[in-house]
């Protein structure tokens, strides 16, 4: 971000019709409603199943890359070093395959004073070797470069942040076979454990980040076993096609204007529909018990993190989830909080994703939204 | 039901920690909170997948008849041939296993006036043949049964019914071949499509029943096809383990008292979460957006039904759930719905029963709620 | 084909790390070992779930069209128009990701006499209309495509065929919608069943153009009904990729040379053991009980078809692949019969297709093996 | 055993339609070729997913409980603690339900001399608290009771043995809490990881018991982590439904007679085809490649270990069965080697049990045969 001046975000929620569809942003690019070379970051759900072998996700990015070199006569694998593309796998339920895509630009107005508008910071770690990965030191990685990205984005208070995503890489069992031969040992073996392992370490980078834990609570032995560090803002997906980790901060900037703003709330457990009005109501939007369509025109991105209760209950009774061997945990806990969010905002694209290691209180999650808040003239 | 004196039906709902648990109805009948004669009928949810192959539904239920044998000294095939036990099989997400135990005794009070009380009837029809499942004479036996079961029930108006059960016989490949050898045709030979034309029929028999259909809009080509045609009191389950249908009819009568009364309300799509607050405000609980804790005590039974959007669309929005190889679609709308549902009443407990071809709005379901609705004194 | 002059059909037998993986292509077009321009069929097994929903094959093929394109200087659209890639998604079990690239040049030498070497044609037809996708005019149309791709391999004889790849289109629901709203019926609303019939009508395709069946017998009703009707060298994938279909033809041509032979066998069922090694023995590797590493180095593709046998039995007992609700019963059969065939060979990566219906014997299927045939010298 | 006097032991084959289904064994009850008083033990194959939710192993052995208590006149509780029922779920691809029936008499005749015959032994563990579950005392009270099953079998030379079955507890999300309000850890909190350690304990305590490995090698680390360590003879199953182990000796021992013999081999991968036919052939029966009728009326039981390799590759080729979030990886290798082995066998009735760890090669597993070898006179 630059020095002086300010900068707007503007936020374009697009569905896709299959994993390799990005026709709807090409027809804004070609429309002029989006300028290409303004697209700073995409964040998105596909239709995979979200595990280790989903690979939706990949689908879709290498499709975004190679439209976007197409418009801007770039190479596909220097846009995909700059533009990060994080997406979540697993449209379970009524959830609906879709992709937020979010331009930076110079504003022309002035600032928009003390409550600020939607602003956005990125940042790229280098790679993380794969017997750091979901470890203390991958978190401390982590957490330098979301500091990178708050400074990026214009935001200098840790309370301004509001979302912050971070994709980082796994251990697929070829990685974990490359790691051993080099004489080092990964975390664990199993793919879905060092996909949780990766977005612990993710999650409480965050936290040291933004001052939701210190560092001297920050150890190997804590990941995924002090659950009660956590942060209220992180939200971490893991995946087998990234080397090193990339950062998207988003909250609200002084020296930011437009229309956008966003707010978060913790969600408790996988039935805490309070959180969700209330974040709605902070930005404006009455749910009662479902926002209007008039509001849900306003609703510009809806990220959602959630997990299984690891004790096997929600609230007074047991849940299934984790004892099911035919469909996976996270792919329960998605689709049960997706129809909940859904139902209280009316439509089902709505990034939920599963995983919430560390990522808001244990057993529950949280919930962030943009909308356009600009009052009607 | 006697002709004349008066009839209450308690409602008690139970956990249970494996579908071969039937520990805390054991605990109940010892304690003599129940009494095992009483039992007319039990109604649950257990954790298999819902599908062909789902066997905790048979396994519930021998483990239940065993227990009311010991406690009967009855023998348990006895038992099962006049205790309908209908489960549905799938606690996706949020969902818990658990199954509500109705059981109907003599009043000793008055009668229960104008506004009625809870009244429950049952019926069972004979067997059905396999070539007939699925089909329009299908729909008239569950008619009938259902008509037998309102007379049971003591319910006189169609209008005082809320909620009707009814359990079918289904198409399995066994089945299918053993009718070709007899020379006839199954209408299909597909076991889930077989289990969709099944409850079509049951549906469709409920609505017949309830006049909510004319007799001369039902016949073969109707059944999964003219979609408009529902009740929305049906609710449907298909099972191998059963050859004849069981209805099971729950309405409010005025010859009936006790503290229970029964509502309902049609849901028009996965994400009408306004039905789940107005059945609840029928009954005098306030969702706001979740009913609070002295509210969720007087909660005796929830019951939904729901299914995939046929056209692949919830509002404006493509749902994945009917393209999906993994996850069998009745899946992801009982933990999307279920989801949602237990999100306004804050417990999982909640019977979530996929497959409703013609049971509420297309596309859509229904929900029912049993409450304690006497005056805390 | 030229009308004079002779040819060479090459197989190269390639694995790939994940879906977008298409660097041991590169790698040999890099080396020379490939001219990138004699490359005129790709024929794999992606690790998807096979279903309607598995996009690993979409993702291929984008990936294999961009490499090409970057090497031929060419787009990648019209590289897909000319150059079919056939993908079978599923690899359970020991079955291995991989890909058989056929290269088709002049030939430097005689022709190969009375035996004849591998010949490969080619065949794409117009797009199929939903409303046709799965009827006997759809056979029809595929038929038409074998006969002109068995001219183009230059093999006259139906008896020199050993293999026909097709692929069909498919009917996803937004398709099924889209022929609805133009008042016109498709075969059927469910996508798995769609891909059923799709691929029925592109089996029966090649049987009436080899003549194994006649065209009086091919009518809309015996499709998927009228099971002895096959073709013992069809095999149909089903994708929603493509609108049209494509054919991939091969054979022994008297006019071609080079050191491939192809041969094949039906199986009558899924554990045909002696269908395996009987079409080795035909191309001179001994399988006793396993073929050596010797022979498997002249492997050069097996491609396998198969299906869950519709009764529920396989010989005398019990299967249960049908009444699965958790595993589609395609990926059950693959993974048995690619762990019977891969135990023969000795390798897992072999072409192992489900959805065998009218390929091969009813309830079996069908193998066929390309083998380096040439003498040592 | 008794100290004098020679035993037998007969074996029946049964098929069951569903896993509530034992009406196979009460129709031989009834007719007298069963003694249901001889009756010691039961292994088998139910049709669940073969995780921690399969409940079809606790439905069967119910229903068969049941069954033997109405013949013997006593309680199924009591039934169970005696006849162990060792059941593994799972019967993916070509699979059979069905389980084996042995019973143990007085000989009549003479014993069989050096060959010896079929001897079959029973050993009941104490119940093993859930922190000791997967660990290094776990497998020595699995030893224990493995030479307390030899004893009871009269086998003296551990050379004799050639398959143990074991069944383990494991530790279910409510276990594990149970544990850790007790103060202790289980091994692991997730559920599929805890079956993992149990089945390591279980395998571990056989190799000790037969000599297999050394006391001084086994340690806590060296479960799931030394793999070389192994039994060849070893088959564990673990379940939620028992609380301490269950073993049963097989073997051949002089002091026996009658028809059946049992002979084992270990396998050294997936592929490993030569150790079926291996095994086949000591019992005089030739595959060629596929046994014929008469030699497939003489097989008994087929019981397979197996499991999809660590690394990731069966041989020179990638699998994908671990990096697999739709498909337990059990089930992958269970349906390819089922496929392989009833490939070779000509039947699906074959126990396949995943979950191989340290039972048979790592990344293999073993097989066992028992078959009736008498001369036909």
């Amino acid at each position: 971000m630059p020095e002086d001046g300010h900068m707007r975000t503007d936020v374009h929620l697009l569905s896709m019709a299959h994993p390799g569809d990005v026709s709807a942003l090409d027809a804004l690019i070609r429309s002029g409603a989006i300028c290409a070379a303004r697209i700073v970051a995409v964040i998105g759900k596909t239709e995979g199943n979200g595990g280790v072998n989903d690979f939706t996700r990949a689908y879709f990015t290498q499709s975004l890359m190679h439209l976007l070199a197409r418009h801007l006569g770039d190479e596909p694998a220097r846009l995909a070093a700059r533009i990060p593309c994080i997406l979540s796998g697993g449209t379970e339920g009524v959830l609906s395959p879709h992709y937020v895509v979010f331009c930076r630009d110079q504003a022309t107005g002035d600032d928009d004073g003390e409550g600020g508008a939607l602003a956005l910071g990125l940042a790229f770690s280098e790679a993380t070797p794969t017997e750091r990965i979901g470890r203390a030191s991958h978190a401390r990685q982590v957490a330098d470069a979301v500091r990178a990205a708050m400074r990026d984005a214009g935001i200098e208070r840790t309370s301004d942040v509001h979302f912050v995503q971070v994709k980082t890489p796994c251990i697929t069992v070829a990685r974990a076979e490359e790691a051993r031969a080099r004489g080092v040992e990964p975390v664990t073996g199993d793919p879905n454990r060092a996909m949780a392992y990766a977005r612990a370490a993710g999650a409480l980078g965050v936290a040291l980040a933004l001052g939701e834990i210190d560092d001297d609570v920050l150890s190997d032995a804590a990941l995924l076993r002090d659950m009660h560090l956590h942060s209220d803002r992180a939200s971490v997906s893991s995946g087998v096609e990234i080397a090193g980790n990339e950062v998207i901060v988003l909250g609200n900037s002084p020296r930011c204007n437009g229309p956008y703003r966003i707010a978060h709330r913790p969600m408790r457990d996988a039935l805490d529909i309070h959180a969700v009005v209330d974040v709605l109501a902070e930005l404006g939007l009455q749910a009662s018990p479902q926002i209007d369509g008039a509001s849900l025109q306003r609703i510009a991105g809806v990220f959602v993190k959630c997990e299984p209760q690891r004790q096997g209950r929600v609230r007074a009774s047991r849940h299934t989830m984790l004892d099911d061997t035919d469909i996976n945990a996270q792919r329960h806990v998605r689709g049960a909080v997706g129809g909940l969010v859904a139902g209280v905002i009316g439509d089902g694209r709505i990034f939920v994703s599963g995983g919430a290691e560390h990522q808001g209180p244990d057993g529950g999650g949280l919930v962030a939204v943009i909308a356009n808040t600009a009052r009607d003239d």
